[in-house]
Parts: structure tokens; sequence; C-alpha cells
């Protein structure tokens, strides 16, 4: 038992994921959930998720030596300043936003050492394309590196206990400051999910298509884009507007390298295209050596989509 | 029975999984498999795919009822030319290659029916990123389309033996012109493919970035951009350059669109952001319900990949 009462503001994909895992981990007495949209409380109460379902945000933090953050981040200011008065001093709080620089000023500008709360950021590198509490499911982490970003605000006690949080949860933490996550995060999560966003809109849009044809076809390698690209669009945005400005310069560097490589097509430059694709071909060598890609890690993954999508199917 | 004799010309990731198909299918008595590269056909040999096994390319066409092109599609003016003088009048000639206006007329201006041969250009939409006869099985046609882009060379029975021939690989068939296939394949296929290439080469080189970390944490989203880009470069070369002003102006498109995004992230135009991701997310579920993205498809295709990669690391 690592926690008493643990509460999680936001019972979405990683929120659902987290609370199955800290019940069945038996790292927590009372796990409180909250969440603003009813809907999705009935649905962790049907799912039996936690011990307290409720929209109060008193009821929800009372008490709590834990309070998870797990919002879209843009809702962190608010409900930061909103939970304030309910908080027993020398509560922890964390979060699990893909962007560290800005949650971390929305929830430190209202919580902080000086208010006599700890704070320590964090990231657990996971998800699906889905969202909503009926689409998590334990095993998420399992594998995945789980980032934390601790700050002046934190302590080594509550380092260690969040640290224990993530890897009963089967995750490899790893620490860093909070501008560097949001740097290679932009490199290797952001750009990426952008551009799948913006060339599904684009084929999606061509003049002069069928848009059934598009879909029909769309296993030649569209249907990979469209997985990446049904992802939830509240969490996306505001990912894309809080690291504005690295998101912004790396958009700037792949329309360079983009028009490069137009350029070598439009000459008949065989020989550069053919170098840059065996030179990714060498990258994905790289990730599949380093065990980031590993196909009974993603057939585990089909699995549990596959039984979503059988209950999907039933309903 | 469909043919008596067949040759597959080129043994990599498609002409090894159709080999295996039409051995399997008992659709061949004779399959004789041609390869320039000692290597493909020694492992093909091992692999026990056909029943002849040369880089002799008179041996391997000499009375073929049917001759299936699957090497790049760059190679396949010279191999029809070369081929002529050895093939039986009748013969069908199909070919598999991603680029159906430029294989046909590669073939055609060797191949005709004005010289007494059938051609049907044909285009199984399967694959992986692997290639090589080594990584071919026989279901990886399952549940795909194959496309046919008959023309004044082919005839209704040819037609009706290569569809009868895809059919039997538990493939759906369609038929449509070569033009037609290769505008849609550009924005279904190519431009996605391109864009993959891309972006993996810009992240790999971003400077002032860790390339370890890069991998370490690619499972963000990176890494599923690396599997797309790590398909053969020779293939996907010749893919652009053959269906060069189609690619060149869905590029265009795609940059229009992308400086478009970057400027609502600019200016902080979350609606605008939010409608394109709630529109991509649409066209996911139109993709879904065509049942172009099926979990227990992909499910099979990875315990495929698990089952080589196996094998790989007891190499």
């Amino acid at each position: 038992m690592i926690f008493n009462k643990a509460t999680i503001l936001g019972i979405g994909l990683i929120g659902s994921s987290l609370a199955r895992n800290l019940k069945q981990n038996n790292d927590v007495q009372t796990l409180a959930i909250y969440d603003k949209n009813a809907e999705n409380l009935e649905k962790a109460h049907a799912l039996k998720l936690g011990d307290i379902y409720t929209d109060n945000l008193q009821t929800a933090v009372a008490d709590a030596d834990i309070v998870i953050f797990a919002t879209p981040v843009c809702a962190f200011g608010e409900l930061a300043q909103a939970i304030k008065p309910y908080l027993k001093k020398g509560a922890i709080i964390t979060d699990v936003g893909s962007v560290k620089q800005y949650s971390l000023h929305e929830i430190e500008k209202h919580l902080n050492k000086a208010d006599g709360f700890v704070v320590v950021g964090g990231h657990p590198v996971a998800g699906t394309e889905k969202s909503g509490p009926e689409n998590g499911f334990a095993s998420l982490f399992k594998g995945r590196w789980s980032i934390l970003t601790p700050d002046e605000n934190s302590t080594p006690e509550a380092i260690a206990k969040i640290t224990e949080m993530w890897e009963h949860c089967d995750m490899k933490v790893d620490t860093m400051e909070a501008a560097h996550h949001d740097k290679v995060m932009a490199a290797v999560s952001h750009l990426p999910q952008l551009i799948a966003y913006s060339i599904v809109g684009t084929v999606a849009d061509l003049e002069g298509y069928e848009h059934k044809e598009i879909i029909k076809y769309s296993a030649g390698g569209f249907r990979d884009f469209t997985r990446i690209a049904g992802s939830d669009p509240t969490m996306w945005r505001d990912i894309f507007l809080t690291n504005k400005q690295t998101v912004l310069e790396l958009i700037q560097r792949f329309v360079e390298d983009l028009i490069a490589l137009e350029r070598n097509i439009r000459w008949d430059e065989g020989d550069k295209i053919f170098n840059l694709f065996k030179r990714t071909q060498k990258i994905r060598k790289d990730v599949i050596e380093a065990r980031q890609d590993q196909p009974e890690h993603e057939k585990r993954l089909l699995e549990e989509m596959a039984r979503q999508t059988n209950i999907d199917n039933k309903k």
C-alpha cells in the first residue's frame, strides 16, 4: 500500500488505465475518481474502477495523499486553483500530461512548496488512439517509459512513491528536466502526430477523388495514418498549443526536408532518394534493436483492441 | 490447376508470398522462379518455394503459360525485352507493380497483342515493411484488394485466370484503368509513404538531439513512422520516380495544408485545430466501418512478424 487515499482527476484512457493498476496492485486503500462529465463517471462506476465517484472536487480530494491530474492539460490551472482549499497539507500532486513545462506552470502557480504541497510532474509515455474510461486497460503501460520531471517543489520521498506506483504498472521510470522532456517529445511524439493529422486531412479533402475509394483502398498505407489521427482531438489540440514554439520549429524543419525530397523526385535524383530511404531503414533497425517495437507487445494491444471492437459491435 | 507452367520474375516479399500460394492452392503444375540475385535464389530453393530456380531467363520463361513480373518496376522494360525471344505465343504476362501506367508502358513496348502476347496489369495491394523471399508468407494477401488494370492487350480469358489466381490467395479483385489506379494509389499509398520517409529523416537528423534518446522514446509515436519507413528503398524510389507528376502534385497539396495548420497553431486558433482533428477522427471511423483495419487481421500479421523476429534472433 503506497497511498491511503488517491484521487484521479479525469477518468479518460490514461486515468482509467492507472485506476485499474492502483486497485489491482493494491497500491491504494481508497481511490476517488473525479470527472466533470457525468457519462464518464457512470462508466467508471459501472466498471468498478474506484471507490468514490464524484463531480465534487472537495469530496474528491479531501484527505488525499496524492492527486493525479489526468484531464487535458488546458484544464490543469483551473483545477489546481479549485482544489487548493480542500487539499491537505503535504499532499502530493502529480500529473500525466504530455507537455511538462506548461502543465507544471499551471499547477505550481496554485500549488507549491511555499503552501505546503509537493509537486512531481509525470508523463507515462503510453496510449492508444482510443479515449474514454471504457477503453483503458491495466497493461497499457507495460514495458513503456514513464518520465518524471521533478523540480524545486518535489521531494525525494514523493519521487520514490510515484516511481514505485509506475513501476507497479510495469513501466520503466526515467527522470529529466521539464524543458528537455518537451523538446524530446516534440520530436518523437508531437511532430509525428501533427503530420498524421495533417495528411489525413489532405488526403480526405483531395478534389477529384471519391471518399469511398480512398477508404476502400486505405490499407495501401493511408490507414496507418488514420489510426494515429483518430486520437483524442482535445488532448492533442492542447498539446500543440502548449508546446507551441518547439512544435512550430520542427514543422519548419520538416517542411524544409520534404521540399528537398520533392526536388529530388522532380529532378530524378534517384541516388539521393535511395540514400535517404537506406538511412531510414537503418533507423528502423535501431528502434527494433532498442526493443521499442516488439511484435509480442503490439499483439497484446491488438488483442485488447479486438476485445473492445467486439464489445462495440455488440452494443 | 490454372496454369501448367508459371514463372515469377523476382522472388522478393510479394513474389515469394505469391509462390507459396500458387503451390499451396494447387494452381500451377510447374513453378519457375527467376532472380538475378544468387542469394535470393538460394533462399527460395531452401524454402522450397518452386520447382525451378534459375538466373537464366530462357530456362525461366520457356513454355510458361503465365509470367509474373515481381521485380522493382524500373527493371520491367529490360526484362520484357530480354524474355521476348523465349516466350511462347499466347503466353499471359502480368505483374505486381505498384505503379501501373509506367509498368504497362515498359512491358507493352516489347510484349503486346500484335506479337501474340496477352498482358493484364495487376497490383495486389498488400505488403509489410520487410523484403526478401524469407519474409513472404501465404496469408499476406488475405482480405486485401488486388487491382487489375486490363487494356487493349488483355483478353477476358486471361483476366478470368488472373482473377482466379488472386481469389485463391483470399484477395478481393477489382478492375480499373491504369491511370485511375495511379491517381488513387498516389493518395492512399505513395504520399503517406513519402511523408513517413521524410519525417523519419527529419527527426533522426535534428541537431541538438541525441540519437539514442530519439530511439529510446520512439514509442511516443515516431516508431510507427519508422515501421513504414523501413520499407524497401529500391521499390519505393522507383514508385516515386515513375508516378512522379501525381506524387509531386500531392506533396504540394500536403505542404499547403500543413502550413495552414502551422498558422492555426501560431495564432492559437484552437477551434480550427479541433475541427480538423474531429474530422480526421470521423475518417478513422469510416476506415474501421469499411473493415479496412481489423485487429484480428493485424494480429495475424504480427504473429508472422514475431515468428520472423524469433528466426532472426536465432541466427
